[in-house]
Order: C-alpha cells, then sequence, then structure tokens
C-alpha cells in the first residue's frame, strides 16, 4: 500500500536508504524449482553499478547480492526469497552541507512535507539506489521467462538519436560501449558528449528503448491492468522517468487508422507492428517495444536558488560523485521492470481459463 | 487479479460487456458523510456518450447511471456504491458478419487466444463502453477531491497540435466546442479534418492534455507507486491509448539539467515547473500536467485482409457506426481516471504519519 | 480495502443494503469456459431465502439472481460476471421505531459512530441480506472446483448436540427436515425446541459443521495465508459468527501428542485425521472438516435496554419477522464461504510450481 | 499472494526458514514520526526465544534483531523497516534422520507434495522459527497503538483450565511464571504437569487467551474484513492453531438470545460482554478478548509409523530439542499478531469518512 511493493503473483517488496546498513528485499511468488544462476543476477547489477565506466558515477559500491532464503540446492523452493546488498560506501559526510536544504528537482522537499522528517543522507530512500534491488528480482524474473527474451539499449542522448528500427540493429553490440547504444558511431558521440556535458558541471537526459522477444499470445489482463499499463506504470517507477509510450507511441497518433492496423497472417503474425505486441491490453505474439524517456539528472555541480527547511532562500551547490547522463546505468534497470511485469502476467495467464 | 478493479482505498471494481444486458460496478472505500451531486455525474456521462455531436459515432446510448447502494439521504454512507448502466442499443445482430473474424488490431484475436472463447458482439469486454463507469466512479472522485480541479482537453488530432502552453487557455472554452479543444481556431480545423477523415471511411488520432490544479503538498507514495507512474498507468488502461508523458516528458530528454531543474521559491512553489507538479513520485503543489496519446480507431469503413478463427484469409470491412476520432469522447475518462488516482493517493496520505 | 471483497484470484465483491433496491456483486477471475449450471446457483439461493419453512423468518423474498456479463452461451468466458438480486420486500417503514434507538448486540452503535451516519432501514448493510450474494458466488466456485465437494450441516442448536462422527452420518438426508440434520431424530427435536423458542420471543445459538471431500494434495499457502486460517476467516465473517474449530479443534489442546498425531501410510493417507485434512496450511488430501459456532440472533420479542443517538435511556422490542435460530439458513452460506476459499486456493495452487 | 505477507496497510513480509543463514522482514505502512522503543521490541522477543526456561526447548537463539532501513535518528521515517534476525543455531545435521522422511503431523508431505522439493533442515519455511519475525513487527504496532494494551496468556494447558473471568485476574503476574500463567497455584500445576509430558517423551496442547482494551470505538471493516475475522485469520495462521472464538464464543451458542445480548448503557458502554467488543465486525469500545486453541507439538521423543518420499514404510523418531508445550512461548506470538490487525484497522478507520 505504502508503495514498496510490485507485482501481483511474483512480487516483490524492498527496503533501503542509500546511506543506511544496506538495501534488500524479499521476493514472494517464484514458483518452485526454477534452476537460479546466480552469477547471471550479479552480471546486471555490475551493469547498473557506479563506477563503471568514465561517463558514469565514480562512487565505489561493490553491490554484491546476497541470499538468505528460498533458494536451496541451487533452486527456488517457491519460498520467499529473501536478500541484501550492503551499502559499502556510506559516506554520509558528503550530505552534511545539504542537510536542512532542498535541492532543486529533488525528492528533498516533498519528503520533508510528507512524512514530517527528512533522511538527508543522499536522498536517502529516494535514491535511485533502491533499484539494485529491483535489478536482483527482474534477474530472477528473466530466469523464469527463458525463452523470453528482454534487450534494452540506449536510443537517445539528449538530441542524439538513433534513427535505425530495433530490427536493423546488433543487440550483440549493446554491451560493447558504456553507453550501451548498439550503433557504434553514434555510441561514440554520445559518450563524448556525456563528457563535456559532466565537464560543465551539467547533466543530459535520454531515452532508453526496449524490446521483448518470444512473447507468447495471451499474457495481459483487460481493462485497467492491460500489459501495457503494467509496463508503463512499471517504467514510470523508476527513478528520473517522465514519459512512456509503446508501440507506434506519440507518433501513431498522426497516423491515419488504414496505415495503422496491423493486418493479420493465416500465421496468427500480424504485417506491421504498429500494436508494439499487445492489443486490447493483451499479447498478441508479435514483439513488444516501447521507449522510456529519462530527464537529466537534477543533481549539478553548478550554483542553484532554493530554500532550507525554514523556507529561507539558499544556494545549493552539488558535490560528490554523481552521474552526468543516467541512461546507460538505465538499462538493466528497464530490463529488470519489464522483467517483473511479464513475470506476473506469465503466471497470472496460468489461470485464465479451466 | 484478472484486471477489472483499480485503486487501493478509493477502489472501482466494473463488469460489462458492450451488448450485454448493462455495464455497471461497485465503489468500495468511498468515505462516508460525502454529500453528492448525482446531476454532475450524468453530466460527465453525457460528455463520453455517443451520438451527442456530429463528429463522433452516431450510436445511440442513453447512458444513464442507476445507483443501488451505498448513497443514503444525499450522502455517501461508508458502504459500497452498486451502480448499473442499462445497455440500451443492444442491436448485436450488426456483428454477425465478423462473428469468425479477427478485426486488424482489435482485440478479437487476443481474446480468442486467452481465454478460448469469444463474445464476439461489438467487442464485448474490449468495447470502451466500459469506461461509462470509470466516468461513474471518477465523478464521485471529483466531488471527493474538491477544490481540487481536474481539467482535460484536446491538444491534438492528428498533425494539427495546439501551440500555446496550457496557461494561456481558457478552460471555460473547453466545451464550446465538439472537438473540446480550448483554441476557436484550431476547434474548427479539428472539426473540419475529422469529418474529412470519416468521409474517407478512415480514422485518426489524437493527444489528450490534462491539467491537475489545487493539488495539496504529498500525495504519492514512493518507489513503485509514485503518483505519476499510477496516473501514467490509469491513462494507458484507457482503450487506444499508446503513451504517456508527464512534465517536461519526453522533449525534456534534450534539455540539460541546469535548464530543467524547477528552482524554488520561498513560498515553497517553483520558479518553472517542468517537474509537472511531481518530485520523487510526490506531489509539490504545482499543478500537475500530462499528456496522453490516442492511436487512431481500429474501426474502419474499409477492406482490411485478416483471418478467422480458422486462421484462413478473409477481407473484413467495419460497418455500423463508429468514432473516426476517439479524443473527443475521451476527455471525461481521462478526467476520471485522474481523479480515481488522485481519490487514492489522498486517502493513502492521511495515514503517512502519526 | 474497506471490506467489501473476498479472495485474491476468484474474487468477490458486493454491495447493497437489506432495503435498497437490490443487492449484488462482482465475480473477478473465474477462468474462462466453464459449462455453468444456473439451476444449482438458484437451489443454493432457495436453501438460503427467507420464508422457505416454519422455523425460519417469513420474511418474503424471493431472491432470484439475475446475471448481467461474463456469462455466454452457458459458458464463463473470463472477463468478471455481474450479478444482482432484487430486493422486493422493502417493507423499511416496519424500522421506524428504531430509526433513532441502538438495539442491543446489533451494529447499530457501531456503524453510526464509525460512519457518521446510519441507514436505519433493516440493519442496511449489516443485514444478513448481503449474504445471498454470496451463496452466488459460493455457487459458481462448486462448480469450479467439481469433483469436490463441500457439505454443512446443522451439528447443534442450543444445548442439542449431535453425537455422532461426521463420517457415520448419511449427508443424504441433510435436506429432509428444515432444521439440516443428518440425524432425523435429533432433527426433530432440533425443530421443536426452536419453534418453543419463538414462542417465547427468544433466540437461540447453534453450530454448523463442514466437510469438504475429494480435496487434491498441495491448496493453501503457507505462513499467513493457511489454508484453514481462510477458511477461519471466511466462517467469521458470516453475521453471527463466534467461533472456528477445525479437526481437532478446542477438544485437541487436551490430547497427547502421541494420540493426535496422524500416522501417515504407504498410500499417503493418514490413520486418524485429527490434522483435519490440513498440515502447515497445505491441504493433505484427507478430507477438511471444522465447526462453526453461531449466536443467538440479536432481533428478540422481548423489551429491552438501550439507548438511542442522543444517547437517552430508551426501550427497544423487536417487532417484525425474525429467525429464532440462524443455523438453518446458514448451511448454504457456511457452503458458499468454504467454496470460495477453496476456488481461490484451488488457482493459486496452480502457479507454485514450474 | 503466496501468503507471506499480513496487513493491508500497516503491511509484514516475511522470508526464512529456520536453517537458512537468517529470516527477516520488511514493515511497509508503518507511519513516520513514530518514536520507537527498540529495547521492548527486543524485550517480546527475549519472551519469545527458545531456551528461556526449563519447559520450553534447550535450543539457542539469542534471537537479536537488526534493523536495516525506515527509523532515522529514533523515529520511523515512514519508508519500508528492513530488519533481520540472524540464524545462530544452524544444526541441520541435527536432521539428517528425517531427510527422506515425512514426519506425522508435520508440514513435510504438504510441503513436497505442493512444491515438488522440501528444504528439510528443521522444517524449513513451516517451522515456527518464522514468528519472531512477527514479534518484531507486532512490538512496533503495539507502541503505534498505545494506549490501547494488548495482553495475552496461557489459560489451559491440557486439561489444566484457568476458571476465572480476566477481569478477576492480575495481568502484573502473568511474566512471573514460565508458563505465563496469571494464576500462580495454577501455573505450578501446569509446570509440573509439562514437565512430566516431556518426561514421557510426549507433547500436549493448550489455550492462550487474549485481551485488548482501550480500543475505540469504530475498527474494523463490515462484510468480509471483519475485525474478528482479521483476528482469527492471525491467530489461525500461528503454527499449531486449531480453534479461535471471541466473546461467548462456542459457549454462546447455547444461551438465549435474551440472556446473550449486550444492553447498551449511557455511556455508550454495554452492561454484559458477551459481544467481546465487536458488533458487526466494528469495535464498539468494550474489551476485545478472544480464545486460541494450540495443539500438542507434533515432534515426539517417541517412535511413529511413517513413510519415505518414495513412500515406503519407515519409523520416525524425534531427536533434538523440542518444546513439550508450545503455549508459553505462543504468548508473545498472540499479542504481536493481535498488535499488527489493529494497527492496520486503525489506520484504515482514519479514513472511513470524511
Amino acid at each position: 500500500m505504502a508503495g514498496n511493493s510490485f507485482g501481483k503473483l511474483f512480487k516483490l517488496t524492498t527496503y533501503g536508504e542509500s546511506h543506511g546498513k544496506s538495501i534488500g528485499g524479499i521476493i514472494d511468488g517464484c514458483p518452485a524449482n526454477l534452476e537460479l544462476d546466480i552469477d547471471k543476477i550479479q552480471l546486471d547489477l555490475d551493469r547498473r553499478k557506479p563506477g563503471q565506466s568514465a561517463i558514469v558515477t565514480q562512487r565505489k559500491e561493490s553491490d554484491v547480492v546476497e541470499f538468505y532464503s528460498g533458494i536451496f540446492e541451487g533452486k527456488t523452493t517457491g519460498t520467499p526469497i529473501g536478500f541484501q546488498i550492503p551499502n559499502a560506501d556510506q559516506k554520509s559526510k558528503d550530505y552534511d552541507h545539504i542537510k536542512d536544504k532542498f535541492r532543486p528537482s529533488h525528492a528533498d522537499f516533498t519528503y520533508t512535507k510528507k512524512y514530517g522528517n527528512r533522511d538527508y543522507r543522499g536522498g536517502g530512500r529516494s535514491s535511485a539506489r533502491e533499484t539494485a534491488c529491483r535489478v536482483v528480482a527482474g534477474g530472477i524474473a528473466k530466469q523464469l521467462l527463458q525463452p523470453m527474451q528482454i534487450t534494452a539499449f540506449t536510443s537517445a542522448v539528449g538530441s542524439l538519436k538513433l534513427s535505425k528500427n530495433y530490427q536493423d540493429l546488433d543487440f550483440n553490440s549493446i554491451e560493447n560501449n558504456p553507453v550501451r547504444c548498439p550503433d557504434e558511431n553514434l555510441a561514440k558521440d554520445m559518450v563524448k558528449y556525456i563528457k563535456s556535458v559532466r565537464k560543465q558541471g551539467d547533466t543530459i537526459g535520454g531515452v532508453v528503448t526496449c524490446v521483448i522477444q518470444n512473447v507468447p499470445v495471451g499474457l495481459g489482463e483487460p481493462v485497467f491492468d492491460k500489459l501495457h499499463a503494467e509496463l508503463g506504470k512499471a517504467m514510470l517507477s523508476i527513478n528520473a522517468v517522465k514519459g512512456f509510450e509503446y508501440g507506434s507511441g506519440f507518433a501513431g497518433t498522426a497516423m491515419p487508422g488504414s496505415k495503422h492496423n496491423d493486418e493479420i497472417s493465416t500465421d496468427g503474425t500480424t504485417k506491421t507492428n504498429h500494436s508494439g505486441g499487445v492489443q486490447g491490453g493483451i499479447s498478441n505474439g508479435m514483439d513488444i517495444y516501447f521507449n522510456v524517456a529519462f530527464k537529466p539528472v537534477a543533481t549539478l555541480i553548478k550554483d542553484q536558488d532554493s530554500i532550507d527547511k525554514n523556507h529561507q532562500k539558499v544556494t545549493v551547490q552539488g558535490k560528490g560523485r554523481h552521474d552526468p547522463c543516467v541512461v546507460p546505468r538505465a538499462i538493466p534497470i528497464v530490463e529488470a521492470m519489464a522483467a517483473l511485469v511479464m513475470a506476473d502476467y506469465y503466471l497470472l495467464d496460468k489461470i485464465s481459463k479451466v
């Protein structure tokens, strides 16, 4: 109810502030007897962790997950999977200078007003650090979903945008560059651009595209819990996300129905896929694809006007080690949230008919 | 679980197919002692109903809501509010010609595959007719939320787009034209365009913008249930919606942080509002605003290739009375879903601190 | 959240006051393609309805259920099943004399204090009339559960108690007498006793025993949602219920473990069944059996001291047509609630392992 | 959904097997700004822990809780409270002898059949060890509920039963004896009896009575989520519980309504309290009291017939260090579960009217 759980049948609940002793979570509802490859989960965590390349924050967190329950002799047991990621780099002193100040476009102001208190150490619960727990749970969901395949990549950084369709990209090249864009030349430009933005103490946003392949027909619940609605919520729940579109998206609003409709072939596939793999909230077996908009990171190394907790005017200046662009590290988070949604609907569909 | 409920504390559950005897719902969790103006609810239903103007479907449904419980002597009692809207226009014969065919970009194919059966009469449960129930519940939520104000309007039809900011518009003029666009000249062009599209047997999409004013600080639950994430899900759950963005949205991804950040004034307001009234998933007291993308209606009066239930090639031609553009009738639905989300978070916030 | 829904996957939500226009409900999550025998559902309603025999209230309600959705060509479609039971006998004038008075051991006082208002017509929402909706949903659940068999019967009225084990009873004789006790001689005594209690303007309680046969192994979720815990909640949610025990129950507390333990045979059955078919919250394939305690009906045809809404002393005297003993009409309600629980856990179990 | 969460607004989710590295949980929805006395929570854990007296298991677990989040500067912050209790005494070798055997009246058989696997180390998830997490969460709930007072005590061990009403007992004496019975003489008999039972390698059941005082009027949600129904579920979810009754309970079924009804005085209290403080599922301000039946512990130091996982006949003999009677250690668990229910309904009631 208080917003720290996700999913209906495959359910993740998380806890943890950025500068507490640890963050962690409980996955309830993972079916028993699933063989788990823990290394794959850690690999996704490594793709999210700080300090992994020159274009992300240089904060140090080893982000090694420890599992406490629900796994026995290499398989899930059907009981809840408890896990924890210790917070190694708890330099909460880094935050003394903003202890009583509300940073612009951060959650300092809203948390303080809502809860009547504030854990000022690095954003506390509002820090994107909590997304590491999502990556752990998503990593398990991915293994449940095999052979479904979930692939996210960077499709825009600022105004540098991929112009190719995802079908024309080589997904194997995504991890070949630190910005995770499967177009080598564009990736180079993006890296260069991010570095220049950082040099100015500034930040920039971007877009992540995600493609889900090998989806069975029939996943999704009609009316309020449409498959794409839950995917949208999942993405919008990631820190810094400002928009979500699937299939033809916003551009599709300007197409006539006669162009937009996806005619159906005798094998049940459609000739085009403006529907983005979902019709009436239920997967039709075609690829699901969607875009996720990330705003520029709010922490700048520049002076900004703001107020303190007594509503007095102050100047805020970001210190510390922050991301100039959140998109490269967001890739595994987008995949994880997509996996959580798909796992939930995969299980729900098992009971849709007698 | 099966997707026909929305909300946590202020919860709507609906039933009903487009060509059954009635549609209806139950609202559970509306606080007691709320004085209700039933006429206002009916007014919203009238804004949604078919046949209201020359640019929408000419199907006839009086759409009069009947309440059965939960209201006594003009006030809510705290018990569930049961209601029904009879289906007046049940010409299910209109659908005999598509009984065994899967219409392109409709839910016929996915429902059939998921459930192993199909109520072929007018889309059955997948018809947007169910949104009438959302309008009823949203109408009650709006009254709970006063003086919060929720206003939606048409901001694009095809490539005809409003260029003004919402602050420069006169919301009182929205209902002055059938397309519900608060720019008289653009509205005329939109109406003309929709008529020409219909004449071609074609359809077109559009964008609805929604603004929520007088929002208290503190509504929203962090992490997975961020206020904008739930708004996004609510919008994406509306038939034909392909995208959602709030505040700076997709355009904001190309802004540097130094431009995008909303500096805070001593009265707690922000100088700009790229955040769209939500920071860290919690309302900051500024206006909430967002865009919702609607695809072109899938029912065309044109021949299309498709298959029947035996996967044999067939030709589908739309008959009957359909909307050339869904956007004008979607306005009260967008408002209703926004109201349901805000009512839920309004109640949730009451228990956020001791 | 506000208490008018039951179940996780097979979910019933109800509305309706005893003297409103109708009561009704929505069943969400019933799997598609279940063939339904509507007559069987009506039969259970008839077993619950007032006026069916000389020992129950002579109020008249035909209690005919109307279905509005979710059923097409004799089968469930997977969409929500909306239904309604009109309230035929709305003599709300019968209640004018208690309009401002709080009847002892009724919910008048607590509803008024909780909600700040009161629908005084016959108990409003707190009336057991709402249980008719449970019987409708339970009737569908029973059909989903076949060949599982759920049988309830009267095992005590006041201090008249069945002394036989359920295994020694002929369940076919339950409906042979108005009190629904499968021991003909005891049934006669019970009927005579209930009549004498009524003649005195008084009421009496009793016990219902329920047996669930042909249960598959594996239904139930550990820890908080143990099968018997949910059965207990389901029973305790029925009006007038004061206690629940399963298997050896309260008597089992005085047995030594060496007598109480159920040794396991090589066919997986147990030699005794003190466990009542549930071990660790999960069904073990043996019969599930439990007892439900019903208090005497609170409405008496006798003077009682009480207060009015201004906390002034008043005398309350029951009028109208009430049950002297609730147990005979409670039989189908107990069965229905048991069926709802079993249906939910039956579906949940389908996703317990890969 | 999979049964490891409890509560709607004040929600506990737990993980952990008896012989894993740790057990733990997450409390989501505790209001912010609650000052916490951690020592009091630890005190309740100490009342539950093994080895605390001569009549309980001599297993050694220090059971010290560590909090990881949600508490800052002595107060709750409104974010989830993550906590862990390390498992000190992981002698899983103790269980090698029953690795492939199903112990009578344990959950070995049902878990294995349901999940297709088994964590055989000490019962795994089905061990009552998980209840330590409930005590932690209940300890926080108790502090939220002040000045509400929740008191549980032993009212029966085998056939040794307290004959006094709870009003005639001195609750301060409960902790004066290891069996937690507030009648010194009876307590001595109970201790002696438990010791003799243990000497025989046998076990015995008992009854716990719980009283909740200073309850405000209006807690509880009608129909399915009645206050006593949720209390019943909470109690029945505790390991070894076989029955629940509140107020007049099973005995009340034999009372005439004219004796059973609680007449109301002008101060809003009732002259008697057969209702057990709850009418129509909502608290009426009188004391809530209920009884919980615990079966004899299933682990005996005696030979028992059973089968192994291949359904071959085997003999099972309990080894190790087990409780001869679970009741003394169950006291804080009953209190904790009662506190969780009351906290949930206390919060829910805050939104029952405008």
